[in-house]
């Protein structure tokens, strides 16, 4: 059969699967999550065998450190894999949750009830972990996912693929209501891409790269978890001991992260204090300051930063400074460099507050806390797919309520429109 | 200038203009929309003499009746867009609704926070008064607009747009907060749909052969009001009374909208008693009936549906029909030849509607109900933009709250991640 053809079966046999696992209930779907986390780890022996020839070809490639270890598969990650079910299975079932209901002076009642949205493409790159996280999110909100990871994880993700599907059939779902596509040709992902008669939905999951490449060629829409490029603005009426410590947590604490901080803007009144200290506390973990021309007034030995460094998602130790004039200046440039993912204010000024929370067009924007609790965890939702920077369907952090859509459903008798 | 830069140039203007009108106050978003009805019903001899142009250019050209009606604008018309803009007015300020709220045990207060999306471009066909609609809808929910309708109607809309958008900087809001493309090259609507870093949602409305063309270039999310292929499912335990009268009214009613059948499918345990009374009550409104084989064996000289007629939205006085076993054909047949926008069921039994109303992948499905009450001020959710037929962002009729999306708010007093 060719490629295409093969791809296309596959995802219209993960369309039908969708229509049956939609059905299927809470008990059941959390049923299979444990039969599939258990089976992770009575076959972990299996799977790290596959993920061993993975790590193989990687370092005979050269691949990057970095990478290997994204890829690396250990019998702790495992467990965290299988414990990542589980906690799934523990989440309240969004389907079938009545939104909102009504009824017209008619006599007909609506209803908005929350259903699965049907089919989701996942693209994704090296950690093969994605491959259970996403499949046990799609399968709790009752989608069927069809999933393609990196060509260089591709035997681990075959591996787990096997794994966690082998028992779901018991409990009434359909195998393909966890596809994946097991060809590594890049043709495949175009055919996914194209096929809006199956595929509802597109989420991928990686690098800047990655992201632009499925949405410059998808015909199906795409939610995007684009890049983190947050700020954290110090105002004039900061508390600037607080200041100092969210600065330190937002950047410091884990700076590969999407959620940590890459510039930081300071009002110019509280520059002079601010700036020494922030240099003196930063210096021991070793981060590299860029700042704007204020800022090398004040900071004389740091690096200029450039236009290109205001746009920068260095996902390292790296921080650039900027001194604004006030919190109307912070808003503009957060708005104009930003990625519209997470931004925070630290100020004791209600007004100042105010402007910023409202006008920066962000996901999440904080009043006096760290960027660092953008996460699904953080915000009491549960496990996350992923944090949307778009702002069509969903925003920032997407658990098992954005993997759904609505339907009304109106109940009458025998009314008809006059 | 370059028609690309001058296009990329209004649609930063439009972008600036958003980041103002989100924070218009809700009072002066009413006044500046009285003040556009006001306007029109003023300017009311201008509009009509720019409109006579183009239906008269559009008779040179020989367009056809349907068309220049859609075209002509009279004093009635231009009556009912000055009453529209009073009803939006009228409708409750979706922006700034707090949607839930909740607290930590950080102690971090989150929010969310429902807000407008950015700036919509409209893309729509020949009738002018979308031009004020859109407008409307969009400034009352927060948004800046790109209006880019037909060249047929050009010069009406740009009678329109100058008429609405005289006044509206006395209410704070930046004239380009409702722009227009006056210029009737394609290229235009090219840079339109790949400016994705000044435009956040497309709506086009208009036919099949417009949507699919936006969504097939766009490199920004669209919203398709795509087609409507409702059916009416005629159950086994149908009251046939309340059938027909439902049938003859989502058909005849009014046959060339989205919310009427095409598609008739009635059980074969009914079909001998039903089909006959329904052919004799659709024979004096003129519908033509195209049957299956065994709709043929019962009305014995209407015509033989083919499958494209399964797939088709006719728009118009006829109607496909086809006998099934049983409810689960019956919902098999709309998730397969239907568009996901509204579909309905006749029964008295409580096992075959609900199997219905779950299984059925549209929009909209009713239970006993004409499907004909798909529509923004049926549901009381006041003026539409269009009724998506899409599963992402929004389904259904789609109005205020539908035109933004959300920011989550988080409130901390110092918090940091551990």
């Amino acid at each position: 059969m060719q490629l295409k053809d093969k791809i296309l079966k596959m995802l219209a046999q993960a369309k039908d699967a969708s229509r049956v696992l939609a059905s299927v209930s809470t008990k059941n779907k959390n049923r299979a999550l444990a039969a599939m986390a258990q089976a992770l780890l009575k076959n972990s022996r299996f799977i790290l065998l596959r993920n061993a020839k993975d790590v193989a070809s990687a370092k005979r490639k050269g691949l990057s450190k970095a990478m290997i270890d994204r890829l690396t598969l250990t019998n702790s990650r495992i467990k965290d894999m299988a414990e990542g079910l589980r906690s799934v299975a523990g989440l309240k079932d969004p389907v079938n949750e009545v939104l909102r209901q009504w009824k017209r002076p008619n006599g007909l009642k609506i209803k908005k009830v929350r259903v699965p949205i049907g089919v989701a493409g996942i693209i994704y790159e090296s950690r093969p972990n994605v491959t259970s996280d996403c499949a046990g999110l799609c399968l709790k909100s009752g989608n069927s996912c069809v999933l393609r990871g990196g060509s260089e994880s591709i035997d681990s993700n075959i591996a787990i693929h096997k794994v966690i599907t082998q028992d779901i059939e018991k409990f009434g779902i359909p195998r393909s209501a966890i596809s994946m596509i097991d060809i590594t040709d890049r043709k495949a992902v175009e055919v996914l891409l194209n096929a809006s008669e199956f595929v509802d939905v597109v989420i991928p999951r990686g690098g800047e790269g990655l992201i632009k490449h499925v949405t410059e060629i998808s015909k199906i829409p795409v939610i995007k978890h684009y890049k983190g490029v947050c700020h954290l603005y110090v105002d004039k009426f900061a508390d600037l001991k607080k200041a100092l410590e969210i600065a330190f947590n937002a950047k410091v604490q884990r700076p590969g992260v999407c959620n940590a901080i890459e510039t930081l803007l300071v009002h110019k009144a509280v520059a002079q204090k601010f700036l020494p200290q922030l240099y003196s506390i930063l210096r021991d973990p070793g981060v590299e300051l860029r700042g704007c021309q204020e800022t090398r007034k004040i900071l004389k030995n740091i690096k200029t930063a450039t236009e290109k460094d205001w746009y920068a998602e260095y996902l390292d130790l790296i921080l650039a400074i900027r001194v604004v004039d006030d919190v109307n200046e912070a808003i503009d440039f957060i708005n104009k460099y930003g990625s519209a993912h997470s931004d925070a204010i630290v100020t004791k000024n209600k007004k100042a507050a105010d402007e910023f929370l409202r006008r920066v067009d962000s996901s999440c924007v904080y009043l006096n806390a760290s960027t660092r609790f953008t996460d699904g965890y953080q915000f009491g939702m549960g496990a996350e797919i992923g944090i949307s920077t778009g702002k069509i369907h969903a925003r920032g952090p997407m658990a098992l309520e954005e993997l759904c859509t609505y339907k009304y459903v109106i109940l009458g008798t025998g009314q008809i429109r006059t």
